[in-house]
């Protein structure tokens, strides 16, 4: 008993110096006139096979990478392998980056010559959504091997959501998976965040995703 | 910064209440002559369709089950289905078990009757390697669509499996992923844990892990 109250109030007041951080990040990115998408989503989702897709297909747009990892760096040398800029974060066994750890992050990563930056976060389904870090937009992975039944039991990340891409479409046929389900399920948290089912691995789907994001960060004719 | 010396103060008195709480559970779980298996793994890595599996494998050990989730109660109606006692906790947003809600959750769910115990913890590949439950075996389930990399990126939590399963064996073909190099890199954090490829979807490999928790449990003639 004592030990959950204790993790609440700590809760309360981190989440509020958080916001606070997460507006100096809001200010540095509108000073750049660059853009923060915060990525998010379960181990293995495959967030950084998306990212790769994302980095040619939002070409003429100058992608960064801040590659969040409780430890390694395995993702950050794949992503430099696309020539674009990335820093790798270590958060020392944190699930989560937060608004703090991103401001710096971005600092490190520096602005200049970028139009968006990707945060790619920790993968986890429960404790990023918690902490928003001064992102423009959401972007949420789920994978068809996962189920289509998490909505239901990570409702917040779902509700967090700006916009959630199923990947893995290219393995429908070997999961029970209902794509109609999971629409359903998402759509009863956060409504109008559009759903696109495409494969990291095949490429398919990526566009219709990649001209959503480039409507949405503005980035139409840079 | 400030706000990050804060979590860490608060996680060190945190883990030193929670290894009390947990050492309580353990004197409760030795009066009543019960384990307790604490099954962690991403969302969607298949932790309650193979406890499903093992309730029907380790008879005619008696199994209970208390399924923790953020929120909703999907998989306790499945357990409850195959007529083993179940209860289920929700940790309202939080992102773990730890020993406490574990403690109250061993009280409320009963032992009498039982021999082992599964909680199963929230999906989530970093927060719950952190926390010791009591345990008496910690069972972590990786699936074949998440990758053979997760070692590398999520360590912790492969350092303290006591044993690996390796699920949705049956979806090797459509995925590239190295079985040889996850064992590896297994063993490279914890060398003595056995690893078991299984699919708990068709079964196979299933009565492999049965028997070695059978043994482990001290269960083979109750």
């Amino acid at each position: 008993m004592t030990m959950a109250f204790e993790i609440f109030e700590t809760r309360e007041r981190a989440l509020a110096d958080n916001a606070a951080a997460a507006e100096l990040t809001r200010a540095n990115l509108r000073a750049h006139g660059a853009r923060l998408v915060n990525l998010m989503g379960s181990p293995g989702a495959g967030k950084t096979s998306l990212l790769l897709r994302l980095i040619e297909a939002l070409k003429p747009l100058r992608v960064g990478v801040m590659e969040a990892d409780v430890d390694s760096d395995v993702d950050a040398r794949t992503v430099a392998r696309t020539g674009a800029k990335v820093i790798q974060l270590h958060t020392a066994g944190l699930c989560h980056m937060d608004a703090d750890m991103t401001r710096r992050g971005l600092e490190r990563l520096g602005l200049d010559g970028l139009d968006v930056v990707f945060l790619e976060n920790i993968g986890n389904l429960v404790c990023p959504a918690e902490f928003e870090v001064g992102a423009d937009l959401r972007l949420v992975v789920l994978s068809v091997p996962e189920g289509d039944d998490k909505p239901l039991k990570y409702p917040l990340m779902f509700r967090v959501a700006d916009c959630l891409a199923v990947n893995k479409l290219d393995a429908l046929p070997a999961f029970d998976f209902d794509l109609d389900a999971l629409r359903a399920r998402a759509a009863a948290l956060r409504p109008e965040a559009p759903v696109f089912p495409l494969s990291a691995k095949t490429g398919e789907g990526v566009d219709a995703l990649a001209g959503w994001l480039k409507a949405r960060l503005g980035g139409e004719a840079t």
